[in-house]
C-alpha cells in the first residue's frame, strides 16, 4: 500500500483556495501532486485542524502572505505514503503529526528555537515559488499551478507533499482515532500550552489571565491548570466558550460582551488578583484594544505574552517609564517556542495522564463541511474544528 | 563620639534644593535634623554619588516628584551616628552604604523584589508629608520645612536621617577611602550591573548593546565583561566615554554623534553581530528615538532592558506581530532588581577580585563643587561624580 517511490502521479482531493473563503472561493477539487524531492514525503492526510492563521492568509483579498491559488492547512495528521531519498524521520506507513517547518541552519534553529527561525515566514507562510499541486483536470504535462507547502504541509488535502522538518513521527504513541484528534497539537495546542510551560514557566503562585478562549487560549488554560496556577482567568465574549474554559481549569471568567467599555476589564482582573493584576497574561486574539488594556491589568514584574496574530500595521503604545518602574515584560512568542519533535510526544503523554484533555476542545467535520467548520469557528460555537478526509 | 540617643538636635550641612539646579537654586546651607523615629538612623554622610534621577526631580520647574525645598541624593556612604530604638541593621560607628527604601510588606517585597515595591515611588521619590530638616538659622521651635528621606536617605547632606531599609552594613568589608568610592554601588552601579546579571542573565554567547555610557551604562559594560559576553557594544555620543568603555570591556563602540540620522545605528549594530542584532540590549538613556531604534537592532528572541528614565508621557510604538514572530522581549527593570543587602557586598567582592573596577568611573568633588560635578556629568566629562563632605 505505502510505497517509497512511484512512477504514477499521486492524486487526491484538496480544499483549493482560489480566493477568500468569505467569497466562497475555497473549493474541494481533485488534485495531482508533483513528484517529491529528496527531503519531502507524501502524506495521506486523515485530519487537519483549522487555525486562525489559515483564514488570515486565506480569507483576505490581499496582504501579507495572501496569494491564490493555494492550499492551506497546517495542523495535519496522517500516514506516510512515500518518502524522498534523504528522508529519515519516518517510513511509509508511519503515523505522523505535522507542525511548522524551519531552515535548521540559522542561529535560532541551531540554538534550539526553530519556531523563531529567521526564515519562518518565508518557509511557512509565503509558500514556494515553484508550485506543488495541479488540478487533476489539467494537462498532465503542464507545470503545477497551485501553491502548497503551507507550513511545510498544506494539510487541507487528502494527499499532500510535506517537508521532512514538519514531520513528528508518532508511531507507537497512539491509535487511528487519536491520530485525528491530535491533529492540532502541532500548531494551536502547542502554541497555547508551550507559551505557558516554556516561556512563562507558570508555577502554582501565578495568577494567569488568558485573553481569548479559542483553541490556543483553551490550551493555555489547560496548561496553566496542569502547572497548578492558583488563579486562571479566561477572558472572552462568547459565553459557551467561557463555560468550557471553567470546565478545563479557569477559576474565573470575564465576559467582555457584557461591558459598556473595555476599560472595565482592568478592574475586573485586578479585582480577582488581590488588586495586583495577573502575573502572566497571554493574548491569543491579536485584538489591539484588549492587548493595550492587558498591559494595565498585568501586575508588576508580570509577563505579557503576545501569541495572537495582530494586524500587520498594528502598534501598541508602551510607556517606558511605567515598564521600568513596574518591571513588566512584553514578550513575543510563536508556536510556544517548542521543538515539535520533543514537545508533541510530551503533550500526548499529558493527555494519557489525564492532565491535558484536548479531546474536550476538538470537533470533527467532514472535509466537505469546511464552510460550516469555519462558520462555527467564527461564531465561537466550535473551539477547534478539525476536518477529516 | 557615636551615640544611641541625643537630646541636642543634630546639625550639619546640606545641598538644599530651593528650586531647579539650572536656576542656581541648589545651595549649601547649615541644617538641623528633626529627632529620628524608631526605625531610622542618623548617618554621617562622607560621600554621595550624583545620579541622573537627582536631576530629574531636582532640576525641573514642575513634574512628577518635583517639589521644593528638599534635599536629594541617593547614593550615600557614611558612618552611623545614632540609631532608633528598633533599628537592628547597624550600630553607631558602623560604615554603611545606602540604597533605595521599600515597604517590606507588599507582594513584590515579600517575594524578593523590593526594587519593584508597589510603593516605590511614594517611598523613594515623593518624599514625606512631614519634613525632616530645618534651616539652622530658623527658630528651633518651628516645624521642619525641608523634605528629606529621598530614597530613604537624602544623602546630599553631611548628616542625614536614613530609613533602616536603605542601610547596607559594610562593616569589615572595606576601608575609609573605599567607602567613599563605593558610594554609588547602591543605585547607579547596581542598576547597570544587576540588570545584566539578574535579569538578562548574560552569558558568553551573548552579544550585548549598551545605550549610554554613563555610570549605569559603564556598570552594565563591566558586568557584561565579567560574564564573558563575546560582543559588547557601547553606544554614546561622547568620544571620551566610548574610549573608557573600551577600556572597561566594550569590544566595539558606536558614536551616534557622527551619524546624520539615528537610522544608521541599526545597521551599525547588526553589522557587528553577524547581521542578527544584539541578544541583550540595555537602554540607560531614556531617549525615546534611540530606544525605538534599539527594538530593530535587537535580534530575534533578544531582550531589550529598559533601565533609563524616559519622559513621563513618553511612549514606544511596539508592533505586536513583529514581537510575536521574532520572540523579542521588552523588559522594564529598576535598580537591577537587586536586594541591596545581598548584592552590594557581592559587588565589593567582584571589585576585590579585579573583575569590577568601579574606581575607573568615579570622580570625587568637594561638596562645595557640586555645580561643577553636575556640569561635568552633563557634558560627559565625568561618568560618575561623587561629592565628598
Amino acid at each position: 500500500m505505502a510505497e517509497t517511490a512511484s512512477a504514477e502521479p499521486v492524486t487526491g482531493r484538496a480544499i483549493v483556495c482560489h480566493g477568500p473563503a468569505k467569497d466562497g472561493k475555497w473549493k474541494i477539487e481533485d488534485v495531482r501532486l508533483r513528484p517529491i524531492k529528496d527531503n519531502e514525503l507524501v502524506v495521506k492526510i486523515v485530519a487537519s485542524g483549522i487555525c486562525h492563521t489559515d483564514l488570515v492568509v486565506g480569507d483576505a483579498d490581499e496582504g501579507f502572505g495572501v496569494f491564490y491559488p493555494s492550499i492551506k492547512g497546517h495542523e495535519g495528521a496522517g500516514y506516510v505514503q512515500q518518502i524522498g531519498s534523504k528522508v529519515t524521520v519516518a517510513q511509509p506507513g508511519d503515523p505522523v503529526l505535522l507542525s511548522f517547518a524551519f531552515c535548521a541552519t540559522c542561529a535560532l534553529c541551531t540554538s534550539g528555537h526553530p519556531a523563531h527561525c529567521i526564515q519562518f515566514h518565508e518557509i511557512n507562510v509565503f509558500g514556494r515559488k515553484d508550485k506543488d499541486f495541479s488540478l487533476a483536470s489539467s494537462d498532465t504535462d503542464a507545470e503545477p499551478q497551485i501553491s502548497g507547502c503551507f507550513f511545510g504541509q498544506s494539510s487541507f488535502a487528502s494527499m499532500s507533499i510535506v517537508s521532512e522538518r514538519s514531520v513528528v513521527n508518532v508511531k507507537g504513541l497512539l491509535n487511528d482515532e487519536e491520530l485525528k484528534m491530535f491533529a492540532p497539537l502541532g500548531c494551536g495546542i502547542q502554541t497555547g500550552s508551550g507559551s505557558i510551560v516554556n516561556i512563562a514557566a507558570a508555577a502554582p503562585e501565578d495568577t494567569v489571565a488568558i485573553i481569548g478562549a479559542g483553541g490556543v487560549g483553551m490550551s493555555a488554560i489547560m496548561a496553566a491548570k496542569m502547572r497548578g496556577c492558583r488563579t486562571i482567568i479566561a477572558i472572552d465574549r462568547v459565553e459557551s466558550r467561557l463555560e468550557l474554559a471553567k470546565q478545563l481549569g479557569a477559576t474565573h471568567v470575564i465576559n467582555t460582551a457584557t461591558m459598556s467599555s473595555l476599560d472595565e476589564v482592568v478592574p475586573a482582573v485586578t479585582g480577582l488578583t488581590e488588586g495586583l493584576g495577573s502575573s502572566i497574561t497571554v493574548d491569543t486574539t491579536g485584538f489591539l484594544p484588549l492587548i493595550q488594556k492587558s498591559i494595565d491589568f498585568t501586575r508588576p514584574r508580570g509577563k505579557i505574552l503576545q501569541i495572537g496574530v495582530a494586524p500587520m500595521d498594528g502598534k501598541l503604545e508602551i510607556p517606558p517609564i511605567m515598564f521600568m518602574v513596574t518591571g513588566k515584560q512584553y514578550i513575543g512568542v510563536i508556536e510556544g517556542d517548542v521543538v515539535p519533535s520533543n514537545y508533541v510526544p510530551e503533550m500526548i503523554r499529558w493527555y494519557r495522564e489525564g492532565k491535558f484533555p484536548v479531546d474536550r476542545i476538538v470537533k470533527f467535520f467532514k472535509a466537505e463541511e469546511f464552510e460550516k467548520a469555519i462558520h462555527e469557528m467564527h461564531t465561537g460555537g466550535t473551539v477547534k474544528p478539525v476536518i477529516v478526509w
